[in-house]
């Protein structure tokens, strides 16, 4: 593809907060010249009545929710339904939809039937999975070029592998990952627990027995040859956007230096940054950016990781464009390198 | 009734959060003996399981929701329903309740019919209204004694009240009332406003054409021979509880050192406090206090008064057993002494 | 001068909150080819170690903050002292800055030396003032254009006048406005008032006797022939960032239609939104908007207008970057159309 | 001492977040008699400037902080100071001071000079350290019935050492506790880390090289005969009161159904409650309660418990007055039964 063609993308199901990340993302994007939005609840109505913050950035009305219909038009196209939704559509849009589709749900992470089943539930197009590589961005760098179909990473999931992956080799016993995520991680639609009053002073654990998250970070760890598990333990705190993990690991042998190790396998990734001192998550926010801290405990034969990223652009909308970013070969970070707000 | 009489209490409609609060309030108080909850959607569960906060003081359980079976039972009854539906109750209920009824809704709180349907729609028994005293504890104190239907004031109609009384025969214009409230005004049903991700780092001015509280205040200002009418401008805040009210307000003649009328005004009543300084909104929250202060602007022509109050408790739970400890001669401060938590 | 001329931008006193604004928006900025900033206590540290959200942005470290070696350097000077110091400057700096310089402090922003000295205390050196142009970019426009010495509005008065400009020619009575700010607005350093268990779930008025920024408004009402004075009510929220205020004016005659005009006197202005309902804090937040809304209340004699801006971006840097655009000639808007995060 | 007897209390070191809340207890606490508060800070001070709480329950001043005077006349001295200062007291205080003295810092928490020393260096008394119990309340109960010297728990300890308890003889591997705290735990001067702009909307790890709250840990565990050691992971959270922890155990053999255990050895304990779903922070904030929760992972091999309690009464002056009560036979609830706030 020249690399001075503009691209046309499209976002499916964008009147949710992933979707409103991606059409301020895609709008800003140097690459890209055309950008449409379907949603069903939002046909009619303006993106900026929706998503406040495309006010003073873009102007467009969602579209009836058909993305069959842009097969034909989009470059790319973004998928942000909720999980099962995709896979629906296996039989006549992904078959056929050219060039890029980028999938937001959880429908075409799990390459494991039992995992993802265990998890979700039946899957109505399971031979569709091996279709889509698990777009873990800042791990694969230029392997996804080419891609055609990705599957974005969850949130607590982007959050737990960026800290497991340069340990996963080393692992000797389960690995703890003690996360907690913002209340915009639980969608657009109000619920008991995004209740203000419940959740503003409050501090919880859920999906104790075993968060979904936990099957994709598993899946990873097999395929990266470990054969250790995870307890992914998630925590609801009264942020509204952000994942802060902390990865309690025990190593077959010694990492006296573990913040090197992380230094070293990161070098050159665009969006990691090793930090001398523990993330503090308000630096992330509104970032694509992942930051990581880790220090040896017993002489190194524990190690804590400590990750914060945003969970809607790192952990969702921002990932998926530099995925996207990574198969067409627009250069990885374009569109990308905003800052945050500090302090917000 | 002798007054070591124990009392019988019944809450109707009590799964909301100002139910929630009318239950922690009489288990802890020193005169009722007996307590019945009564809810719809809450039948079957505990008052544990429903109201936090209820865990570690009470043990009941919620019955099913037919107030009328209440009325042979209950020494005093607090109707704690939505909107319109006390006034249903009218012809079953009232008529026959014995004893003291406290109205929690809007329904019986303005005696002016045209005011009443302009803010609220028509009326289903408005010849019921003239039976009840706008329970505005702070102000009536005594007077209160031997009332059998109150109708507690609103929330925001409470805190700009307050500030309103001392000064109402001497307005030369009208009241601006700049009014802030938490997010459990809006209640236990989750909503967009309330929405952890849209209210918590977020405020806005809401109703401005008239709020409907505006209703109640001016029905009271008329009441006290005040011609002028009130704008009782609303904001939402990212707080949980409380009200904080402004009102900036032109007389008639100066009154060059307005706290000390307010002083002068509230002189002995147990649960209003004149500061001489602005109230933090925090020191209130949790109790039956209500937190007042005036500067003079202009020499005096112009006054400043600010209010701090719980919305749960002086706003509604609070103000309803104080109007009915008066109404019963119980002690106008039983069981509302119990302080706030600072910080909190 | 040529439009494609590339030019060095200083801010001195670029440790605070403003100046970390400053540097971010200047970083991006698409004229600005050299950046430097001077501040005493930030000598030394990269700028990302003072403002996190530079971490990913730019890579300066802060110089000693000798503002006199800067003079011949820079293009644009923004001062971002405190209070008090910028006047200090004016016999070595001020009078031989080349080009632009934007001062940030409240030093130049009053040109009733009674005004100032009831507010400030005295001014060293109150015969500069009359060179600085008050910088109220929204409303001036290209009125700025070849200024050289512009004084920024505070955040409180930024908000104020935005809202009573299209009104000021028509006020029977002193204006009320109603403000509510962040707590970054207090400033980097921690103080009791903003001291995070004490400010996080609370709400309190404050400087009732007269908010300094009353001075700047009631300068510019005068100025523009409006004989009424203001009384700004200042409040502290829990919130980090914005400005919240709500004007409620008596007019000398009906306005029965407040929206249309504030349309009319904005139309064409990039940064003011008029909306057909109450602005949302959050949408403007970390954007350089500002959201109006006005509606009637008795027939329009009475108007209620509400405005929500952040308060570092559009009432600080981001209005100091417009007011230097316009200044200068380099296209208003520039570096200065991102989005906001929603929700955030 | 006859159960009729009331009780003169004293509070050194009273004008910080626990000293408040011991004076807020003790106010209300039925065996109290009379009550004294000393700070250096606060001489002359009303209560209630200092601890706006205090306002409407409790109307003294504090004196001049010599703790010494006061020994002559407390029944029960609370010594809330910062930590190093109790220890200075030793030799004129501790004594001679008549009956019970219950100490908040960690002077006398950690009878292993090396674990003491580690992680708060020299200890200037060392040998009074074996003259005080650590007095964990939920667990000793009756057990400290006569005691005359109580170090109370820290609160990242109190929590997690309830979880820690039941398991504490069947942990197969170092134990990860990941521990989350509101600010208010920080004390009361302002700091960068409890700047309301900083603090506000972020979250981040801190001492992950060693909390100086493992030492407690540690050393309780190894008197209860575990030689595991414990890894308390301390996070910041945007709250103002509470502790959370999750503590990952994996043990020597399963327990499968680790609640009921939980169950089982807090049975009849009055302030532990075991949940059958994760504990809501905001569920014990201002009570003494701890609400625990136990699942179990891998058949029982390794469990997940989880832990919240209000970190100044149950971390702090709550667990320091039932510890009195014990010590003194007053009745373990007294003053300690009120309800919490909720929402809040």
């Amino acid at each position: 593809m020249p690399t001075s063609e503009s691209l046309r993308a499209a976002v499916v199901g964008a009147s949710g907060f992933v979707g409103g990340e991606l059409l301020r993302l895609l709008s800003g994007h140097p690459r890209v010249g055309a950008l449409r939005a379907f949603s069903e609840s939002g046909v009619g109505k303006t993106w900026a009545e929706v998503h406040p913050a495309l006010t003073h950035v873009a102007a467009g009305r969602f579209e009836a929710g058909d993305p069959v219909a842009v097969r034909s038009w989009a470059d790319v196209t973004f998928l942000a339904l909720p999980h099962g939704r995709s896979q629906l559509l296996a039989g006549e849009f992904l078959d056929t939809a050219p060039r890029l589709v980028v999938d937001m749900s959880a429908d075409f992470r799990i390459a494991d039937r039992g995992l993802y089943e265990a998890a979700y539930g039946p899957h109505a197009a399971f031979e569709q999975v091996q279709g889509f590589t698990y777009g873990l961005a800042d791990r694969l760098g230029e392997a996804l070029a080419g891609k055609a179909r990705i599957a974005t990473p969850g949130c607590f999931a982007t959050a737990a592998l960026l800290a497991l992956w340069p340990f996963a080799g080393r692992l000797a016993a389960p690995a703890s990952v003690f996360a907690v995520t913002g209340s915009s991680g639980a969608g657009v639609e109000p619920r008991r627990t995004t209740h203000h009053p419940v959740r503003a002073h409050s501090f919880f654990a859920y999906s104790l027995a075993g968060h979904r998250h936990e099957a994709e970070i598993v899946c990873q760890l097999r395929g990266w040859g470990c054969g250790q598990p995870c307890r992914l333990i998630a925590h609801a705190a009264p942020l509204v956007r952000g994942i802060h993990a902390t990865a309690h690991l025990r190593l077959v042998e010694p990492v006296p230096q573990p913040g090197l190790l992380l230094a070293e396998v990161y070098a050159g990734r665009p969006f990691v940054r090793v930090l001398e001192r523990p993330p503090e998550l308000a630096a992330v926010v509104g970032t694509n950016f992942a930051h990581l801290h880790a220090v040896p405990r017993d002489g190194g034969r524990e190690v804590l990781v400590t990750v914060a990223i945003d969970n809607l652009v790192k952990g969702a909308a921002g990932q998926a464009v530099q995925a996207a970013n990574l198969a067409l070969s627009l250069g990885e970070t374009a569109g990308l390198t905003f800052p945050g707000l500090y302090p917000c």
